[in-house]
């Protein structure tokens, strides 16, 4: 495991997951804040995934990102593992459109929460970890909203287009 | 809008969901974490939700909680208004047994994430919301971890049950 | 906003859902019916949404289509802030086809009805648009019977090739 | 088939769905809109059916609300026969929780098209009629304002309900 | 509509059917069984639909296969017009893969069958019609157990291509 | 077995869908037709299925009703062994409503047809098999039609209910 | 951990389920096949869950059999520990009638197996147990012909009920 | 039917299935266990399918491996004639994605378990196979355990690449 000065880690089950979840990185780029990624895998290393949960916080991590697909199990059990935020980004594999991941990750017991976001977006799994550092950070606070405003004028812009294409 | 310094606001659209949502509450409660709860209607209010959702960051809120059920928009609206966390609780109504409530909050396109739970789990709002404000706070961290070794701990005595029976 | 006579407003959350719902505005053309299409994003200039629904029937508009995919939270929002009849067209998405689009909109609480169409089918939104402004109007009942008369000729005539092809 | 002044048909394929229905006449109702309810089975009476969908505009009609579940084809029916806006209730039945009725009704074909409304909600195809009668009349217009800032008045009290509870 | 000495009516709602629906045809080729293909919309001709589906045992008609997508109500809507049984092929349309479509079909209320086969799968709706016919037509019945030893061996002959596959 | 002069064929897993499955008996007592009832379970006696299946057309039987649930193997199995026209009775089990019931029945591959009804519709089941006897005999089709009549008859008494409740 | 000479390990994560998991044991005592039943839960004691995978097989376990609801993890986190065969049964919760559980279970990664039977039903787990432990072991194979035979049995003598009340 | 002193048969109503499944048989070439490949088709020859099922366990074989589609009977079927253990593999066909393989093989009646595989994943029926056959194999116990550490390996390699490509 890499010991790193990151504040969010990025998980998920094989390398095959990397450029779905690389956007969660990304959009931590955004917003200035260091994390690291690994493969840690529920099915294939579950003591390394346990030794990652339980060391998380000891080692500066503030929140994991979880990545998974089908019977996506790492999310779940890497919040019984960690007192962090946990958020789970469900990865569609080549059947049934990622609902059986959404199911495995998001339908948690009561006591194990996972902060599940939608199907193969783990761009928002970046930004869910940008806005929890954010609380109680003013900065932080004020590039969110930063942020919302360039969203919002982006859309904007769209709606230039659109009103222009149907003069 | 009651002027509190709660830390986490629990918002509805009914006074109907108040017995599912308060269970957010009660395990805030056993966190000693503030909170307060109030309608905010999408659909039946929707300037005093923009209004709670922009202002919500400024009136000492970290976090907010919203249950939704059928087309569950509250969750995501304020997600769209506040750079707040928001955690969604997709509230189950008398068909479809929460799944388009689920799907309605969970969906978010990127730039917007909603933190979602379970279906009814309202339980599993507070606790995400105690671990989401126990980043970086080494106490609430800590009561986070004794939590989970309550739970470990139960769970070991309902062993102890099943072991006895079979006897 | 533009201010323009239109009679309908066409909406969606971004520019790359034009292909879709500018077939609205085609079936309105045939009826000579005057629409007017922007971007308003729910999630992304919430204010703006407010407003546009808020002044939409002083500004002459009479009926709103909106198309959203995935949590699709404009259609309802609409319909929440305006009196006029919104129609709703559930945008699929890469994933779950639609489904989700369908739930978020069609399943409003009572109070706030939105006029939901098929999956992907903006024609049908502003065929139905259409109707909605028929009533009441002879001349554009008119219209549309003789729409339903050229339905029925095309279909007699698909029933030639069909007969010729088995010949 | 009834002759009256009525401007809103309401029709179901048996009387057994006249509890659920005869909600979309309380809603009309208090808008002070004439309605006439009646039994109209695609299944068992079609040629009844055909009548009543070519008659309706020229008895006055100007909406009509169809009820049905299961393989539900009255609403659909229905609009490729009349000119007038047809406004689909899916009435769940004893499985699938109305998740068939829904598709069978929602799912029409590009050139006809049903605005359909949730799941068992009556009430709301009652309050879209009284929207699409309201376009264009100044009157109806306040009187559905009216009636939504009613919905919000209740709301904000329901909201001091849940603000007194956790006192 | 076609006056024929066809035993079966195969329909569809447009000529973009005919590819997947001409299998029932060929499929009844087989059996030596005459058969008319038309075009009968029951959206877009309704009056031609009734008009079919009572007539159609007084014109020879002994079966009818319809196939429809979406919100496909042509064979409920035929199966309520005629005493002859109806089959019913669920067409997949873009969304959903059939299910809307089979739904549709399928869930007919008490009273008035449709004989649904699996999606998209004309050809069994042709050997049912013609499993029909054979009831009490011993040369026709004796056929259709020879087809069905035709398909055993061709399933053998499929075992040796795998038994040599592996050697 | 019982040896009878039946026409219709109707079996199930078990003695515990008769009060499902009797409707089907109880619909072609209507029309007169004789059939008998039966236990064939796929599951549990086989080889006994197969002799079923593989001697009905000679033992006098025209038309087999079988019910099934869950994975409802039944019906698609003596449609594979049997020349006659299989109907198959989707019957909801504790849990999913059905829907495992209706794909394990309605999806079988191109060769092997069952006709299938609505879930949890023996009636219907029988009403079919009356129409597949009904083709070519004229005097049951009759039967048919004047059953079909009856129902339209009904249909209409319950407008009057319904026009008298809301007067 | 009990310490036994049990053959078939019975987890799940609560004593709740214990009243649906006993059949399986139920089931195993039937072929007079020693078992032990134990809570193990995957979210709340992840370490006690660990160590039971990784010793099974060195404490003579030679079958494991885990019920899981919902975010159903058990299963799948045994059988990445361990080399035994891991059975899985879906316990439904509250919503979903099991599905989520079901897709939880079933859809593990290529390389590491869950054997999942039916939603609730851990009987069956318990005969799949028996029928691993048989092969190899001649009087437990034909114990399980016995059984068969019993069903077959069973199944005949309530075909002779269904027999005689149509009588 | 080939005599082969194979301890796995796998089957498959179709050799178009062999693609997928010989899959299986890879996974059993891993472990140097002996099987035998067929087509047994449940729907188009289900007599050899009883003989094949009665005869397992007469001809050596230990564990039975079944490949099925759409309306997928063939594993069911196969676990009512053998006491052997029967794993089903759910085969997705052109529409549904395999949901309708899936409930038709894991959703069987108590009494005739299948252990049932995720779909599309014909290797893990052959790792399962695997397990089976070491229960009570300590050398065979021991290539699974091998096998369980490569596959961790082979999880932490990719780990590695993850850690580069952010660096």
């Amino acid at each position: 495991m890499v010991e790193t000065p990151a504040r969010v880690g990025i998980v998920m089950g094989s390398d095959s997951d990397w450029p779905v979840m690389r956007e969660a990185g990304d959009a931590l780029d955004e917003f200035g804040i260091d994390w690291a990624a690994d493969v840690v895998s529920a099915h294939r290393m579950p003591e390394a995934m346990v030794e990652y949960g339980r060391t998380a916080h000891t080692r500066g991590l503030e929140v994991i990102i979880a990545g998974a697909g089908g019977a996506a199990h790492l999310p779940g059990m890497l919040a019984s593992l960690t007192p962090l935020p946990v958020i789970g980004v469900p990865v569609p594999l080549k059947y049934l459109d990622g609902m059986d991941s959404l199911l495995s990750i998001v339908q948690m017991p009561a006591g194990v929460p996972v902060a599940t976001v939608s199907i193969g977006n783990a761009r928002n799994a970046g930004l869910l970890a940008a806005r929890i550092l954010a609380a109680g950070d003013a900065s932080l606070t004020q590039a969110m909203i930063d942020f919302q405003d360039r969203l919002r004028e982006a859309a904007e812009a769209k709606g230039e287009k659109v009103r222009a294409q149907q003069g």
